[in-house]
């Protein structure tokens, strides 16, 4: 399985025999007070620094979400996909649940986006997956339907395997559909671990789909999020995982992201990590990065 | 599955219903001249010394060997043995190949120890497997035999099968076998991440046995090795790992140990996670603790 997601100058294919592919989570005013006062009043200076620094840090690809509450959300996610593919050839994640939003978000795109996303909600499969099918995008599908999100493996697995089937049935490619089998917060859910681990590989290898999640939600309310995040995010990819909306700028997150490719036979003679450790000035921080001090201040506080 | 390993004063369970157990690999002479030179010497100060400090960085059993090269392993083992259960409640894994120096260890020993190890070789079993069953030990059993350590996973996992059979065979109970399924230095071995996660799961779910495994030497020979270490171990614990012979004291492999255990839900209320990151001076450093600076100018070299 291969899911390619282009820009102008730039291909990304992610999949179980390709390095794992990182989508940069910091355009995304949740939590960012700043960032979506400044988006809504059209300062996208935020937007550009925050597209530059994460692709710089490895992002391979940016989301891109602009759901601030009162705001013109289509005219501003299609600003900000303008004013960050005109600063870096990262392909990007379209990040929105309303319908206009990604019909304005699609139209003022070049190359073929992810959409991010749909839910097994009937009502959203309907809207959402012809959209994608007219548009020949790629989707993630999220794993929780009308009735929530099911603490049972099965459940969630039936909800991923849903979409997926309806998806071809709008004559979407099971390639281009990306399953988020959603990280829940272990702090709050005990089993949460395992029960995303076997969705995970039960996702890859029965469906036959790539997988991505948000990684940085794991560890709420817990201290030192990021070593927590890190420790998830590795464990994850051995499970399977090919894709993960986070965080670059976030050492420990990078490093367990080029280990994983490391030890997942994804990094040819170890040089990504090499090269990434051989460049470090100080532990902890590469020499064209923010430091993590300017990062932390920003960071989203939920 | 639960492998009971016992001191006068201390029981380990190691099982993948428990968490994750961590045998101190410190005590070895391998890679450190001046502690081999001084067991050899009838000076054990540093042997007692680094059983106190692994157990206080979290060690729940301690490894002893006593390889020095011409010297009398049997006698050395015996009293580093004395030393540390003198001072710590951990019990032991007793690291020697040579017969006569585990009799001697086991002589010595107070409790029921782990032995490391016993290989597929065929004059191995015969002479490691009786003894072990007379002395109602556990065993580890490393997946490798006379033609050396395939790549395949089918051949290694052929013969940690026919190490716990014989093992059955001569009346020890599949939970007091162990099997290491041979972690390989990822930047010689292209393929050894992969292979190795395939076994550990092989292994804990067809051979229904704990694993064990030494952590710190996948990252031969790249730089930043306690960050990749603590990835691998991380993914390995994923995978089901159940125990490893690694050093507590490094704070990214402890981290990593410690976040597995709450992914993998060993950790209650994230309790053992909270209590680590509440009780941190500095970032990587906990009071307890000695210095990284005075842990790495003894780390084994190799």
């Amino acid at each position: 399985m291969e899911t390619i997601i282009t820009s102008p100058n730039k291909t990304v294919k992610i999949g179980p025999d390709h390095p794992f592919v990182i989508i940069g989570e910091r355009i995304n005013p949740t939590g960012r007070k700043l960032l979506g006062k400044e988006m809504a009043a059209g300062n996208f200076d935020r937007v550009r620094q925050d597209a530059i620094a994460q692709v710089q840090a490895g992002a391979h690809m940016i989301d891109i979400n602009a759901g601030i509450p009162m705001a013109d959300e289509p005219g501003i996610l299609a600003e900000a996909i303008q004013v960050v593919q005109s600063v870096v050839d990262a392909p990007i994640s379209i990040d929105s649940s309303i319908i206009g939003a990604l019909e304005a978000g699609l139209k003022a795109y070049q190359g073929k986006p992810l959409v991010n996303s749909v839910t097994g909600e009937e009502d959203r499969l309907e809207v959402i997956l012809p959209f994608i099918a007219e548009h020949k995008a790629a989707v993630i599908g999220v794993a929780n339907d009308a009735s929530g999100i099911s603490h049972d493996v099965d459940v969630r697995f039936a909800v991923a395997k849903l979409i997926v089937e309806r998806a071809e049935s709008y004559g979407i490619p099971r390639e281009d559909v990306i399953i988020d089998p959603l990280a829940m917060p272990v702090g709050a859910i005990p089993g949460a671990g395992p029960t995303l681990f076997k969705l995970i590989s039960r996702i890859s290898n029965e469906l036959g789909v790539n997988t991505c999640l948000g990684a940085s939600n794991v560890s709420f309310g817990l201290p030192a999020r990021p070593a927590l995040n890190a420790t998830f995010l590795a464990m994850a990819i051995g499970a399977g995982l090919t894709s993960a909306i986070t965080n670059p700028l976030e050492p420990e997150m990078y490093k367990a992201i080029l280990g994983g490719d490391v030890f997942m036979n994804h990094d040819d003679n170890c040089q990504a990590w090499i090269a990434h450790n051989k460049s470090k000035v100080t532990e902890g921080e590469t020499g064209g990065r923010r430091s993590r001090r300017s990062i932390r201040v920003e960071q989203p506080t939920n």
